[in-house]
Order: structure tokens, then C-alpha cells, then sequence
């Protein structure tokens, strides 16, 4: 079955067939969906193919996410998706976790194994970037929710996230101002100096700040995950009688927290605050509501796969975009003044 | 920088770093070692596409989803996508919400554009498959948690999923047996004819087994969405003072139950007793925990896979896959009896 079949079952030329599939104004409504029906009757499917393969253009969108397990990332993912298929691209998906150890050479062989034209990271560990690190690739390279460390070569990719120690010195100022001085700090994983290590710089700054001397004990490690985040903070809780406070740096690992505090025979917005971070559905929820840093998220999403594409067309240069982050205040927080 | 210039520069030959890459036992370690860092310092990434490209083989699975944001699917992709890549393949992931109307169509569209050489599905409606369904594709289908209706062409794909029935029914089942009589159903979508429908039909199945009567005014519809079920139940609780059980056909819809039986003024566990459905994190970590009907998504998500590359090796013919689900008890329902 071929676009021809359609045409002579239809009763109409090859080329009003050809206008019906590329949505074109100038067909008659009836022609419209007479067409339409003899092509679903057929189950004919125009094969683009050859044609893609003959341009030797796959219109491919590599998105390497640091575990899509994370449910902030599959927010992000949904909207990506979406974007990238309006713009006629595909969405290939591949996670950062098990290939190579180090990001970069990921990213390179991610791009020259699939042919892509562009690529999204969303989270991953970039502390060694230069102007080196993407000069055999040729395409544009998105760094979404991930905090660089180095200051060289930034003319060679793009990055989109927010202000992760401005935002985590809000939530720690924020405990402080309420009568809080001994707050631990969950952090994701122990060496992850991007993103965690950001939100740990804000913590200690906000302490400092406030005249509150940091103590390396206060610090515990969630790995984004409930459970983990669950166990670590009922042995914490066992041997720190002193905390008032519990600032994580992720909702899926507060909620844990709450848990955990709640299993251990305390109030969450008592005897224990918690604020979390992200913004996610679970924060809203909870019981009790869990305070939180929300990320704009589809923002964050739309704007990465805008700038790839203006970057394609050659529409503009690298960009570095910081997007605003907002405290949410719920009930998770006692206030001790 | 090619195989050639990496072997002049390590000062072996190519067949030395063919088997280096090639991960073969037959290299001394401190040579191995050498072209490693070689290759790491050059950046070189040996590019398959030519190869790939002259064998026409693109080795790409697909994978759609009904709404990759639903966390449980998020699970199951993770999963899926590891196993693709074990396998040498390449995961293409795309959403199944806003091609065409019919899924059926969407399968073979996606199979044809794409070269696909085989796809799993992930939610989605499959009322009307026949032997003629798949007729126009040549490559494996599997429809993984998806209930289909009609029982013909079942040689023609293959399905993995629970008895949606029976675990309806069993979650029902608990609650009468806890004294619950009026127990309200919140299921997803009003018009899912699958997933949905199955539950309902065990949820009232287990009623009249029970010699309850069924009311369809104890029908809900949470959208698989939390705000929704928040909002649905804020407003179902105002008017219905009579209900003193709600099952929720999934553990994110069950979230927005509790917090809106929170927000009216009742204790979850008392006041009003909640059953989720899937096993999620969220269902264990609530406060309190939810009584759930967890699916094996692990053993789901192996168990697709395994089949496709079995298929695909004329290692199997079609099958269909019922996993087992399993009642979790938590503090979320209050014995009456």
C-alpha cells in the first residue's frame, strides 16, 4: 500500500493526497476526510525512511539523564519529550549511570554512536569541563540541572538550572530565622560535587551568615532515595537529641525523613522541621505539608530544548540561564522564637 | 583520530587495540592500561554508525508509554532501558498521548518511522486487536501492563501484566471483611477501558459476592493525578457523610485521598480507611502508610524484555505473562468489626 493506492481508492490525485498528510489548508473538508478514512481503513503509514536515510539526517535529540528513576527528572523528561517531538525530532533516551565513569566521553560517544544533532544532560557531574572537553563534537550540548564548576570553555555549551547555593541558603536562613541552630543537612550523594555540593556551600554560608558554627557531624547522606533517606535518619535520630532541624535536598528523600521522624515517636513541625527541595507533587501531599524549594520545573525544560534548537538554527550563541527558585511554606516547619 | 593513529601512538598494533576495546582476555595488563589512557587522552570514540548504517540494522527498541510522568511507569523504564542496553540496543522512548487517536496506529507508525526492531508498550488502550491488527509490522509487540479486551490475534503479540481483576477484587475484599460497606472506587481515566475497567469489574465483583449492592454513585474518577484526586474527594466527602472507605486504583491518586481526608477534618485510618494500588514509595513512606496492592514492576519490566529478544531469536512463539500482586497492610484501614 503506497501513497498511489490511497490516491485511486480515494478517488483523488497523488498530490491532494500528499496535501491531506502535510495538513495543508487547500482541501476541500469532505476530500479531507474521505482521504483520511481510506488511509486508516489501510493502515497505510507514509515511510519516511528512505528519505531520512538518503538526507543522512536523523533528526535525532540524545537526553542523558542521571538516573530517570528520580521523579524530578521524569517531570522534565515528559516536557522535553513533547518539545523535541513538535519540533519533528526524536527523543533518544539514554541514563548516565552504568556506561563509561566519566560524563564527557559519555556525552561524545552518546552523540557519535547514535548520529545525534543535539543533546540534553539533565543532572551528572561535569567538575573538569574546558575548552577542550567538547571540541571533537559538533553539536549543541545542554547541560540542564547541573552546576558546573569550572569557568573555562562555557562559550562551548549551554547550561540551564538555578541558583542551588542562593536557593539552599534560603531554606537554611529561613530554619535560622525561626529559632533553629542545630539543622542537618541530607545531601544526595557523598561525592557529588555538583549539585549537592552547591546546596552544601548555601547551607554553611546561611550558618556563617548567622553566626552558627557548621559541624561536619550535622551532615547525612540520603542518595535521593526514600529509603535510604528513611534508615539514615532513624540511626541519626538515635544519637543526636540536639537536631531541631532537617533540611534535605530532595522531596523524595524529606518524605523519608518524615517518616523517619514520625517512626521514631516525634512530630514533624515540632519536635523535628523539615524543609525539602524540588517542589514536587509529594511535598504538597504529605502529612503534614512538607516546606519546600520549588524549581520551575517545565520552565526549566522548555528553556533547554529552546535554546538547542536556536542554537541549531544558529539562532544564538551559548547561554547560561539561572532560573528563580521559590520557598513554599507549609506545616512541616516549628517555629522556636 | 582513528584505530590506526591510536595504535601508533600507543606503540602497538591495531589488532592490539581492537582487542583492547573488545574488552579480550589476551592483553598484557600494563599494555591494556596504556591504550586506555591513550584513548582516554585522545578522545576517540570508535563510530559504529558506518557499519551500522551498511548492515541496515539500527538495533533501536521502542518504547511507548501511556504518560512517562506517572512514576510507576518511570520505574519500569528504568528497568527496561538497562536491559536494552545489556542487549546492545538502543532504548527510543516516546509518549503515547498526542500522535493520533488510536494506539494501534501509533505502534505501526512509531515501528515504521523509527526501523524499530521491536516495541514494548506501557499503558495504553487496547479494546479493539484483531488478527489483522499488527498485520503491517514484522517485529515483535509487546503490550506490557495493558488488560486488552477482544480475544482474538493473541498469537500476534505478546502481553506481561497482573490480573487486574482478582487484585481489585482482593483490595475490596479486605475492606468488607475490615466491616466496610460503603466503599467508595476512584479509578483513572472515565473513558480507560482497560486498566480501569478491569478494577472496577473486581471491585464490584467482590460487592456482590458479599451481598453488597452496588452504587454507581461510588464511582470516582482521580485522573491518575494527585491534585485531581485531592480535589474529586475534597468535594465526594462534603456530600457523601456515609462512605467509610475509599479504594484508589493507584498509590498516586491514593496520596491525594488521604491529604483531602486530612484537609476535611478525618483521620486516614479511622474516620475513612484508603487502599492504593501499584506499591510505590510514596504508599509506604505516608504518614500513615497506606495499605496497597503492589505489582512486581522489577519482574514486569525483566519479563518484557526477556520475551522481546527471545522473540526476536525465534527462541519463543507469543506469550501472555499474569505476574502476582501482593496486599500490603499498612496503618491506613480501620477494622469496624
Amino acid at each position: 500500500m503506497n501513497i498511489r493506492d490511497i490516491a485511486r481508492i480515494s478517488g483523488v490525485g497523488v498530490s491532494t493526497v500528499s496535501r491531506v498528510l502535510n495538513n495543508h489548508p487547500d482541501v476541500k473538508e469532505s476530500t479531507r476526510e474521505n482521504v483520511l478514512r481510506v488511509i486508516k481503513e489501510s493502515n497505510y503509514v507514509p515511510n519516511n525512511s528512505a528519505r531520512i536515510l538518503k538526507q543522512n539526517n536523523t533528526k535525532n535529540i540524545g537526553v542523558l539523564v542521571k538516573g530517570v528513576f528520580n521523579p524530578f527528572f521524569s517531570e522534565l523528561i515528559n516536557v522535553i519529550g513533547n518539545k523535541i517531538n513538535e519540533n519533528k525530532y526524536t527523543m533518544i533516551l539514554q541514563q548516565n549511570d552504568y556506561v563509561l565513569e566519566h560524563e564527557v566521553e559519555n556525552i561524545i560517544s552518546f552523540v557519535k554512536e547514535k548520529r545525534l544533532q543535539g543533546i540534553i544532560c539533565l543532572g551528572g557531574n561535569f567538575i573538569d569541563l574546558d575548552e577542550d572537553s567538547f571540541k571533537n563534537i559538533d553539536v549543541p550540548v545542554i547541560l540542564t540541572s547541573v552546576n558546573t564548576v569550572s569557568p573555562s570553555g562555557r562559550d562551548k555549551y549551554s547550561t540551564v538550572g538555578i541558583n542551588n547555593l542562593q536557593s539552599a541558603y534560603d531554606a537554611t536562613d529561613y530554619l535560622i530565622k525561626k529559632g533553629h541552630k542545630n539543622i542537618a543537612l541530607m545531601i544526595g550523594e557523598e561525592n557529588d560535587f555538583c549539585v549537592s555540593w552547591w546546596r552544601y556551600k548555601g547551607y554553611i554560608k546561611a550558618l556563617k551568615d548567622n553566626n552558627i558554627e557548621p559541624n561536619d557531624e550535622n551532615l547525612i547522606i540520603g542518595d535521593y532515595d526514600s529509603n535510604i533517606a528513611y534508615k539514615v535518619t532513624l540511626d541519626f535520630l538515635k544519637k543526636r537529641k540536639d537536631i531541631t532541624a532537617i533540611f534535605a535536598i530532595s522531596d523524595i528523600m524529606a518524605m523519608g525523613v518524615a517518616k523517619a521522624v514520625i517512626d521514631s515517636g516525634l512530630i514533624v513541625g515540632k519536635d523535628i522541621s523539615i524543609v525539602g527541595f524540588d517542589g514536587m507533587n509529594i511535598s504538597r501531599y504529605y502529612n503534614p505539608g512538607i516546606t519546600t524549594i520549588k524549581q520551575p520545573m517545565e520552565e526549566m525544560a522548555i528553556k533547554s530544548v529552546e535554546i538547542l534548537f536556536d542554537l541549531l538554527k544558529n539562532k544564538c550563541e551559548n547561554q547560561h540561564v539561572l532560573l528563580d527558585t521559590e520557598l513554599i511554606e507549609r506545616e512541616s516547619c516549628a517555629d522556636l522564637n
